[in-house]
């Protein structure tokens, strides 16, 4: 069941936030893991580093609501202000946490870094805090009660507020008491846009059960449908809806949960015993590098070739000299070469080769920026497209990337059906 | 001069951004372009949309401040709400605005699509609002003034915010009708914590001036030293103090600016009229990567090898199989060869090469998780170190990324000065 009588409000702090020098993604983090149990946030107020302010808020915030969540201002320098914030509104002294003192001596033995007073600081605590532990950063967090109210206070660099977030969100559903009814099913899915994916669904779905919320999260590469429910007996239309949009979307769906590209192409690797290899010229590494950032890479992925300048692609793939020069290094001929030149070079089963126009500079009217061939296959069976993605260079690399091994994924689902951006991007 | 006394506050409304389904980044842009003019933003609330909730706060706001600047809820919905809890506010009725039906009419005619009732609801707004106008969608934006303190309406959607921001910036710029004297340095650095820098710059500038406001913002892999002061007067003591935390953190610093490492290296790459190669294993092509985000890599970087598996660094880098099977793929011996063999295949002046233990498997007690040798150099000079960043796998490539690209900076530079992370990162 939800928690309607349950208040939670955030309470940010940094100049950085303030300045605009930095976009806040901690609070939309610490929103989404509280929806795990049913518990919404209600109002979230920032400000800058100021002890006046900062108290103030806290202070208001406390006579209406169970729960607040700080995040920011736990660091070692002096205009991280929280815990001497949170000890004037609790009226408690500041004092030296042991457990706080133990983390900070073991964190700094492990890198072999002497204890500063700065660092020494972060162990000041309100006087009867317990403590939150941190694995990957100097700041523990820490949590007091005032008046009913729980504060847990929270770093504000994005690693360590997450390594945290688990023991707070079990502290949580601790003191709730109450199973959650709310369960969301998530589906990746890629080269399907928010609006498009939408319009299909009111088209074809018009019966959709209203204890369902339908939502969408845009990102880059990828783009999240997710089916929410708030009691379990709406748990058999979530899965109808979900079976009805997997029918309806198709292979734009990557799969189920968190998953991303790079992790479904290396797993259908596995699950096949192949391996896949990269001759990248506009995307520069990007695949490369999207694959080896999940554990475990080197099952699917043992080769790797960034090709960036012409002669390379020359010398270290093979592409004929001739082929560069009469067709370009942006062509058909080009790309297949890449492709093949990059099997035979690392013994892999499948290639994924990329040449385009990433721009800002070197388009031409014949191949504008965004102009990029694409080679994906195995040496029995190479194929390729020529597609026109006009965006920012780095959306435009991201995109590309994801792309290439998208059509490496439907091969090794073995599906000859085209993605709707092959119709969208085509080339002209 | 600095606007210390303009008091700015920003309202959010929106039950994506409370939900965490969107990340907020409007009002980042916001603050950044009335930082133009010496403006702060000191408060920030963000609520759901909820009349109830968006009339309280806003009442409470414009009492303390002399702009609001109030985002989202324009919308065609039933929940955008903001014209009518601004009608509220200011104690005038809705009503619909002549310029506003303009708007949509020649809005809905240039798209070839019929004006509904649902986009007719955005052009009622607060009798006597000016509007401001939206070249890129449906929705006007609209301004109010209550009891001294301006009200600002702007979009959700952040390409519409962003059209209209410069009307916006123009009409505060009239309304203070003085010149700015905020002044901003920023200095890129790497290889040293913000916690680090701050206890040298105490321990060494003892004598920090008032005016001259020391900030940092921790990033990965870069970390930047701000120096803010907000009046010209002051523009001396800010280059004093530039001076002397470039002498005190030496080579650590990058650059000035929002300079990228990869860019600066590619920088002194140009200016030598030289080139870089990449052999990586661990990094997994994210090296290659960096380097080819920038703009006009090619000048700088024409090849890079992701050799993720002990044969191919055989098969395409030449290092020796009997290296390979006596000291590993994380050895001295490998990584030098890799770095030799990436010269020869592809030419370049420099190299850099990486192998290591990224995690979160494959770590021994001989060669923990984190443990990491680069070489970097010429043919004729080629070094090489062993570090251990025992960090998460997508942080550790990061950081040891970087710490090549670092490494080869320094070289071009002609320092032979060893980073502060050589001695604390150092492997047992």
């Amino acid at each position: 069941m939800a928690q309607p009588d349950f208040r939670v409000q955030l309470l940010l702090t940094g100049n950085e936030i303030m300045s605009g020098d930095t976009v806040d993604s901690n609070s939309a983090l610490i929103a989404m893991r509280l929806r795990e149990l049913a518990v919404n946030v209600y109002r979230k107020v920032t400000v800058g580093d100021d002890t006046e302010l900062l108290q103030r808020e806290l202070t208001a915030m406390a006579k209406e609501s169970d729960l607040i969540i700080v995040n920011g201002g736990l660091g070692p320098t002096i205009d991280d202000l929280t815990a001497q914030v949170v000890a004037a509104v609790a009226a408690v002294p500041l004092a030296e946490h042991v457990d706080a003192v133990a983390h900070l001596h073991s964190w700094c033995a492990k890198r072999n870094t002497p204890l500063n007073a700065a660092n020494m600081k972060q162990a000041l605590l309100p006087a009867g805090a317990s403590i939150i532990a941190n694995p990957v950063g100097s700041a523990v967090g820490f949590e007091v009660t005032v008046n009913n109210c729980r504060i847990v206070c929270t770093p504000g660099v994005p690693s360590e507020l997450t390594a945290m977030m688990d023991e707070i969100v079990q502290g949580l559903a601790e003191q709730l008491q109450s199973p959650s009814g709310v369960n969301i099913v998530r589906l990746q899915t890629f080269g399907i846009g928010e609006s498009t994916a939408q319009q299909l669904i009111a088209d074809h779905l018009p019966d959709w059960p209203e204890e369902v919320e339908l939502g969408f999260r845009a990102g880059a590469p990828q783009m999240e449908v997710k089916l929410t429910i708030n009691t379990d007996e709406a748990a058999a239309a979530q899965q109808n809806c979900k079976a009805q949009i997997i029918e309806l979307l198709g292979y734009h769906i990557i799969g189920e949960g968190e998953v991303l590209m790079a992790e479904r192409v290396l797993q259908l690797l596995r699950e096949r015993g192949a391996t896949l290899t990269t001759a990248e010229s506009c995307t520069g590494g990007l695949i490369a590098s999207m694959l080896t950032k999940i554990p475990g890479a080197s099952d699917g992925f043992h080769a790797g070739f960034v090709t960036y300048e012409n002669t390379i692609k020359h010398s270290v793939l093979g592409v004929s000299e001739a082929s560069l020069a009469e067709q370009g290094a942006v062509s058909e001929t080009v790309v297949r070469q890449m492709a093949l030149g990059a099997l035979a070079k690392s013994g892999a089963d499948y290639a994924i080769a990329v040449s385009g126009i990433a721009g800002p500079d070197g388009g031409s009217d014949d191949k504008p920026v965004g102009t990029v061939w694409l080679a994906w296959g195995t040496g029995d069976d190479m194929r390729t497209v020529n597609l026109c993605w006009p965006v920012e260079r780095s959306l435009f690399q991201t995109m590309v990337a994801a792309a290439g091994l998208d059509m490496i994924r439907r091969m090794l689902l073995g599906t000859d059906e085209q993605p709707r951006y092959f119709a969208q991007r085509r080339a002209k």
